[in-house]
């Protein structure tokens, strides 16, 4: 007989129906058992009456897998209206050892290194899930969104030879006897590939030899980099983020979070809101929540863009501020008052490649393959990148970011 | 003005316009001249009588940027049925070295290494452009196809603690003073994950320090994965593989390349169609290529699956043939006589577990969060992964996969 989910009971009353899942509770009352068994749409109550089924009932633990052939019986009080009676059950695995921690209430109260110490089972908590579910759905959401605006979908390579981009902060790994990194961003390889598509995004891993050991950082997490050519400057990036952004919240909230215009203001001003001196070179996350403050105070809104960082703290590829070179066309967005994407226009002719690297100090031969998109003509161009466990653990309002990583690896962590 | 694109020329006659993109191609003869823009689009082309501007386009190379406003005017012999006319160029980024080869032949007649040296401007070509595009559309049916059957998109860990998926071909990295691997599969980790959403898949990178230097080989590809729980064998998996590589393929050709059952040979019968001797372990490229003439003269079929691969050649967490144990419920596809797709049901018990690995002498402490996942229930379950650049050289008949891979890693190369 066909497995059918617990979603679909309803619509199946007085019929016999096989569902599987797992053990969620067992509740033994005296006259009767029941069984609540959780599968991929939600979960189904089995009562037992029988004498047989309740010893087998008996000898079962939480989180076992089990498949059940029962009756649909109509019942008010049930989740769904409904409950299966008279059931079979065949166990497809059975656990044997006492779990770490309980899954079934509404909170894990297991220490979060328990939790990740265990995280196959921490995972199938509902907070969990709910969480990853976000996370894929906002992801599929900047897929869609920036196809719909002829973007295309690239895969660029994780293993550098030069740890270029920064100095520090890099995975130095062995590839076949040279050293060789891993990949900060896909920065240089979305830059190139504008020049072959004019717009590209990338969603895949990135890697941060990161030292602190602070509720927002990990040394491997998944961002959504996109990139695109013939802009007239930062602005034009802004405008396809907002659009963008749109559309990944849109099937999450009953009402749109993200504005048809997202309100900007200039780092300058940034820093007045914030009470900073105005001479700060950056924004420190105090700055950050002011500003977000502000957004909501003043807009009504829960994101705001800050343009114009200044250059001395940019990368060396930023665009400089026509009207005022020492200021940037770089932009941080921050969403509940956290930095969750950096973007901007970049520089785009190969001369101002060489003078930026020159007066960085920095030797041209490592950036040889990089600056050959720029030597044989590459467009006004600029894009961001997200982060995205950052987003999903704003979006849900979670503490920290290992909370909504399937698996995360940080300064002390790489198992399991 | 806003700029338009090439394709929307034939929309706009008599108009004046703007468009952008790169110099493909100048032809001066003596009394007018021909510029040939390429954008995202394809190619426009403009012609050019006035002395001041052809004088402009004298001084400008291959694959410069520029914006072109002028006035759309039908001509039958034109790309599209239409040209621009008297234009005014501005350059964006002007290209000031030769090329190190031409990008508007048919083929590009620069040697592979050297292409892949200028991989930001071989990129451009036609040729490697649309084989980009084909593994971007093929990659977005991969999602679609799964999230349809209720698959869930994962990230996981690319860096791992232990070389335990198989000893040999893995990439070491120094992680924060301790040793660590590049992941060569999201194996376990899916397969964890089918505790907590029953049904998942990752595209994502996967690493091989694979020491052979051939036509079919890279050291980072792009691994399409999925996995599934609650089956009842591989049969299971691979119908959904089936229906998924239809909707992969679909948008690709005329004609449905992906039959509705795909043919499905036993590896011993596979053996036999080849002629090899019947207690061979596995199958060589010369027998998988046998098998695939096999299936498309019999069949009419491009795919052919092979079922049933002896144990012995299959990794510890291959579920075995129930019938014969000697034999596994483990499959590969191939296509177009090569191996695209490996796949098969997995163990699902924790006792199997401990008895595989007990059985291949390994020590159970390395794979301890995996157990994790067995030790508190999981349903029987199998998947597979793809192969995309692999998929994409066969689909485009190219010879080797570094021509359809943006910036390949090899055991030589590792720029740009």
């Amino acid at each position: 007989m066909q497995r059918i989910l617990s979603s679909q009971l309803p619509a199946h009353p007085h019929e016999t129906v096989t569902i599987a899942g797992w053990i969620r509770r067992r509740r033994l009352l005296k006259s009767v058992a029941f069984l609540i068994v959780r599968d991929a749409e939600g979960l189904s109550q089995v009562v037992v009456a029988e004498p047989e089924t309740r010893e087998q009932l008996e000898h079962l633990t939480e989180e076992s897998v089990v498949e059940v052939i029962a009756t649909v019986t109509p019942n008010e009080q049930a989740p769904g209206g409904v409950e299966l009676t008279r059931p079979k059950i065949r166990v497809l695995s059975a656990v044997r050892s006492p779990l770490p921690f309980e899954l079934h209430r509404p909170a894990l109260a297991a220490a979060l290194p328990t939790q990740l110490d265990h995280a196959a089972l921490a995972l199938r908590h509902p907070a969990r899930r709910s969480a990853l579910r976000i996370a894929a759905t906002v992801t599929a959401g900047f897929r869609a969104a920036l196809t719909e605006q002829r973007f295309v979908e690239i895969q660029t390579p994780k293993i550098v030879a030069s740890a270029t981009e920064s100095g520090a902060n890099v995975f130095r790994l062995d590839y076949f006897g040279r050293p060789a990194y891993l990949a900060q961003s896909p920065q240089f390889y979305k830059q190139l590939m504008v020049g072959v598509f004019e717009r590209v995004f990338e969603v895949g891993p990135v890697f941060r030899a990161e030292p602190s050991d602070t509720a927002r950082h990990l040394a491997q997490y998944t961002s959504l980099d996109a990139e695109m050519g013939f802009i007239a400057d930062h602005r034009d990036v802004m405008a396809t983020l907002t659009r963008t952004l749109a559309v990944m919240t849109e099937p999450l909230f009953e009402k749109p979070i993200v504005p048809a215009e997202i309100p900007a203001v200039h780092f300058t001003e940034a820093l007045r809101i914030a009470g900073a001196p105005h001479d700060e070179p950056d924004l420190a996350p105090a700055h950050e929540r002011a500003v977000g403050e502000w957004a909501r105070r003043e807009h009504g809104s829960e994101f705001v863009y800050v343009t114009g960082y200044p250059m001395r703290k940019r990368p060396f590829y930023t665009h400089p501020d026509p009207a005022d070179p020492t200021y940037s066309n770089g932009f941080d967005l921050l969403f509940r008052g956290l930095e969750i994407v950096t973007g901007g226009q970049r520089l785009h002719t190969y001369e101002d490649y060489v003078e930026a690297l020159t007066r960085a100090g920095e030797p041209l031969e490592p950036y040889g393959g990089y600056l050959d998109g720029f030597r044989y003509g590459m467009p006004p161009h600029g894009g961001w990148a997200i982060g995205l466990e950052r987003f999903v653990a704003r979006l849900t309002e979670t503490p920290n970011v290992r909370e909504v990583t399937a698996f995360p690896r940080d300064l002390h962590r790489i198992t399991p």
